[in-house]
């Protein structure tokens, strides 16, 4: 590989940690290209012609620029199939199916309640910006019965797509580790039996310790 | 093909028609099973068996099952590649890559405001439940600032991913084709140059009028 892919935007976002996350289990090498977006970086007319919504992260390999993370984390695992990780989109079609449904789940039921969350209890505050009790709540109550469903899935394997950790899972991190680090609502996660132990293995993993890292040496 | 894949719910679900629509385009035979709703058939422990969030549609191909509307049209297409129209989700990685994005901004930018839109605006009046005209005011401005992006990218390219119909365009038609047909905000779509001509050509395809055949033969 010539020259490494780049990734644009703060590693504190949970999209680009979803995006950093990826690439280091699949040993693709990468640069970090800092975009301030307390000064509105994202939204300059060059950032634009990458990201077209002005959000983080873009992503740019060779001829070819990308947004949207659980799409930049497909084209990452099908480009680099035969490097790092290589069951983490799978090595079968219905693996990759299994995957692609859990990876949706996501990014449909998993991702609005908990992005709320993240937002209000744990950005919110270091911002100044004043709570909205209602909305919590009604978010917690969506994102309880998410995590019911995925406790009596977690009982039937040890991931979410079969018995391998997978982009699936990867993807719940973000989130998953403000929620549990940042607020005071990780015994949504670490008091259910299977949850939290899936918990308790996918953030223990390499790549997600280095992407912590990360975050915490950007801050 | 032994047997034609099942596709589990009503088509006036905008999940289902989005499923319905790519089976169509990608020439694949299929049955319809009807899911009772109003009877609370989807919270069925049978059915959730096959969909553990109690949603649809649930989909099965021989002995898979799949659910998340957008998994199970990325399945289709890679499974019935050499079938119907070839070029849905791209011929090669990069096409593939751009359909995701663009796939994933449906889901990510578009539907969030979009489904809240036609939920309050075409089904609570027919439900007989309260409009939020807040909501309906937020998710209005919302929507409009990702056609505003949708208006730029159409301006360069005949569809989103690029100059042929894909995944990534069928994906917006549930959503929309209630939007401009049975709601009075239509205009956000049919007043843009671009964002208009896009959605004359997308709607007026062969595979979605059969789709919105279905709808009315459901209703």
């Amino acid at each position: 590989m010539a020259t490494p892919v780049k990734v644009h935007g703060p590693p504190l976002s949970t999209a680009v940690s979803r995006v950093l996350a990826c690439l280091i289990e699949k040993d693709v090498p990468f640069q970090l290209i800092p975009v301030n977006m307390a000064k509105g970086e994202h939204k300059s007319p060059d950032f634009l012609k990458i990201q077209p919504f002005g959000q983080v992260p873009a992503f740019q390999d060779e001829a070819i620029s990308l947004f949207e993370s659980r799409a930049i984390c497909r084209y990452v695992c099908e480009k680099y199939a035969e490097k790092g990780n290589k069951g983490l989109y799978g090595t079968n079609p219905l693996a990759k199916a299994s995957i692609d449904q859990w990876v949706e789940a996501e990014g449909q039921s998993f991702n609005p309640p908990s992005s709320v969350l993240v937002f209000q209890l744990a950005f919110a505050p270091r911002m100044k910006l004043k709570q909205d009790e209602s909305l919590i709540s009604q978010n917690e109550t969506k994102l309880e019965k998410v995590l019911e469903v995925y406790e009596k899935r977690l009982g039937e394997s040890r991931f979410l797509a079969g018995d391998e950790f997978s982009l699936a899972d990867l993807s719940h991190l973000p989130n998953a580790h403000y929620l549990v680090t940042a607020t005071d609502r990780g015994e949504m996660f670490t008091s259910k039996k299977n949850v939290g132990r899936w918990w308790g293995e996918i953030s223990s993993r390499d790549s997600w310790k280095k992407v912590v890292d990360m975050q915490k040496q950007s801050t």
